[in-house]
């Protein structure tokens, strides 16, 4: 089963992940992308779905026109995992300027 | 301008369209669906994707694996219009028995 960060690994990775936040009573990350228009949204929301299932660890998200808001946490370990910074990673790579 | 439906109309409308219910303190309504998976999940998703963008009518949804909550409103009218109910019967048509 996989593990949680520990605090340290924690604060290290997500000083590295710049455009994501803290949730709220959770031991979660979120993010919100704003994107040209639907197309560019849902075009951006497929390629991270194609992601997710490869890596069998998916987002929880929620999608307005242009605006995507993003949820990242791993269920099976009732926090954040490397899974999650993994995941966090591929989105900003293929968001980079959003 | 397209114009919100009548309050008739909307009671009609609404009686036709089972799984929806209207949404508190908004004239909106909004359906939970479960799939078998999310591969499932996002390939309706993308089917529903595709007829917004054609309708240029876009719903605000969230997802998380298997499960897709949607929520239909016509943002141009402040409420309900013909383009909900339209939309609402796609995704009922393609989510049948879900």
């Amino acid at each position: 089963m996989i593990q949680k960060l520990s605090s340290e690994e924690r604060a290290t990775q997500l000083a590295q992940l710049a455009g994501w936040q803290a949730v709220d009573g959770r031991d979660a990350i979120k993010r919100k992308l704003k994107f040209a228009d639907f197309n560019e949204a849902f075009g951006f929301m497929t390629r991270v779905a194609i992601k997710a299932q490869e890596m069998d660890h998916h987002p929880e998200w929620f999608n307005v026109y242009s605006t995507v808001e993003i949820t990242l946490s791993t269920h099976d370990a009732n926090g954040l995992t490397e899974r999650d910074v993994k995941l966090a990673r591929f989105i900003d790579q293929i968001s980079a300027g959003k």
